[in-house]
């Protein structure tokens, strides 16, 4: 069963970076139910490798990635909040992206897609509360690719938006991030299987995918967590660490499950996307109409660290912006918001009743 | 010109994992002069990569990797010490290793050399001491993987130490650090070039090699330093990020120069190793003999971290021997030794003059 609903892009739908999409559509899920005023959307963008499915429903019942977060009397709270999760758009989970078939050649695009900006992952957003006659949302919340998503959709829709929530975001990705995804994107290359992009559906670049998920899996989490969790206890075969057997399991998922095209997008769009592109971030935030945000960080995340994040809410409140600051404490590093449930439902779930539409 | 000279090994030299080498050599180059009394030598481990030139001589003047700390009236003042450096056995500059021919067959040895543990390049370094009629080491220095052999090396020669230098070292990796190792190896075994370890000498696994060293170097240095060095700065081409022409950069120096058969060895043999294989640390520590240990730490190492060398720091302490314990700030984390020579001259030579033969 799938709860999966679908909004189509303007089209031709011309990207950041100079491409155009035909006949796109953006997947999404929805909780709760629109109130007669249409002034109760929360917009939710993803990280890098999830799907439009954050929470089950009737329709899908299945856990989403957000399951505790999201319901009756949860953080985002469907007694009275209409959350709409969208799939990014140059995702491969139901959103046009690479591993959709371009509709002038009934071929996928593959190689072919264009280059993809946070941007464009906005205005897909924007596509689907357009689409769901949502003129205003009542917040926008994001984390990791998702929370620097938050901040493309305030700097090209401004007025559309009155809370945000960034959870360990960033305005422009810092060197070591860069590096690293740079990294994770040649592994992917390096795979002969990945053929420049070519690959055919049924014989994917897996190898390179596991490769750059592990890379992935090492910086998403403190060395803390890894001590504590599986210090120097041996893998199942007794070779190798348990470590070792960790890195496989989440590499083997993230491979069977993503396409390489789509992955390398999604990652060099992180890279690109700097906010300063659009002014000056106290004048976008100005200029946005946001009236208060929350910004949460997590000290021992590396990879969207917490002076970024503080940096971030200096600039929202230089913009004028009425906003919350918390510093999370969490041996998750930047998967907290994906682990440590119980201290981002502290976080969120008071600040976003405060602001109950 | 080659200052590297040759010391035999035993043969057969039985390791410690199973396998046996025959007819191996131990390539070393030394600065200053032994005294009469033979008791003036220090014994320098190196980190995973480097060779035996750790400086400059009259018979090979091109600068070492440890040039600013060895020669008269530097650290290891070679007015009174003679510094003797070891290229590890497994490696690939001069010491028996993958690259090597095996006598028995006149072929390279390749991937039937066999596992390697870091007491075998203990021993590699004792049979150099005992070519040179050196009975007791004056000092023990090693960095990195060499901070480890250079405890190998105290728990398998009780009485062969008098001080130790142990810089970023470990007594047992954490699985932070096992888990990167593992992820390069990856790397190198899944370019199809590595062909499971039968590459021809012309055709070496470059790719794989280059990606294993991209996420060292992004390990090695701190998040912080990447920051200041090059932040958002754009690539000579324009089209990427200064920090990757770096990586790129740093990646073929070493897949130029670099073995993949000694590479995979020396990176697991890290990982095996558990100084309390040999007994609790600090009964091994007991029982070494050694007098007096200097431990250096670097607080943004995430690889060996400062906690890590408290912890060494403690257990020499427990085990009876004259311990100092410095915390060095250095942005460049676990490179730190390499870079901030000045930081490093100021803790290691007061230290050492202190300690004179």
């Amino acid at each position: 069963m799938s709860a999966t609903r679908y909004a189509p892009l303007p089209t031709p739908f011309r990207l950041q970076r100079g491409g155009v999409l035909h006949d796109g559509s953006i997947a999404f899920e929805s909780w709760g139910a629109l109130d007669a005023a249409r002034a109760n959307a929360v917009l939710l963008y993803t990280g890098l490798s999830p799907s439009a499915h954050a929470a089950s429903s009737a329709a899908d019942p299945s856990p989403g990635w957000w399951e505790q977060m999201i319901g009756p009397g949860k953080a985002l709270d469907t007694n009275n909040l209409f959350v709409v999760c969208v799939n990014s758009l140059g995702s491969c989970f139901g959103s046009t992206g690479p591993a959709s078939p371009d509709p002038r050649s009934g071929r996928r695009y593959g190689k072919d897609f264009p280059e993809l900006a946070l941007e464009d992952i906005a205005r897909g957003g924007q596509a689907v509360l357009a689409h769901l006659g949502i003129e205003r949302a009542h917040a926008v919340v994001g984390a990791s690719q998702g929370g620097m998503v938050a901040l493309a959709h305030l700097a090209l829709f401004p007025g559309g938006v009155r809370h945000l929530v960034s959870i360990s975001g960033t305005m422009a990705a810092k060197p070591y991030a860069v590096a690293l995804r740079s990294i994770q994107r040649d592994a992917v290359m390096a795979d002969p299987a990945f053929r420049d992009g070519d690959y055919p559906p049924e014989a994917r670049p897996r190898a390179g995918l596991s490769l750059a998920r592990k890379v992935g899996t090492v910086t998403y989490r403190s060395a803390e967590e890894l001590d504590r969790r599986f210090g120097r206890s041996p893998s199942r075969e007794g070779r190798d660490f348990a470590v070792q057997d960790y890195l496989a399991q989440q590499a083997a998922r993230f491979a069977d499950a993503f396409d390489a095209n789509s992955y390398l997008r999604l990652s060099r769009a992180m890279d690109l996307f700097d906010l300063a592109a659009h002014g000056a971030p106290p004048e976008v935030f100005g200029r946005s109409g946001v009236e208060s945000a929350l910004v949460v960080g997590v000290e021992l995340d590396h990879l969207f660290t917490v002076e970024e994040q503080a940096a971030l809410a200096e600039a929202l409140r230089a913009g004028g912006v009425d906003t919350t600051f918390a510093r999370l404490d969490s041996l998750a590093g930047h998967d907290a918001f994906l682990v440590d449930l119980t201290t981002f439902d502290a976080t969120v779930r008071p600040w976003l009743a405060a602001r109950s539409p």
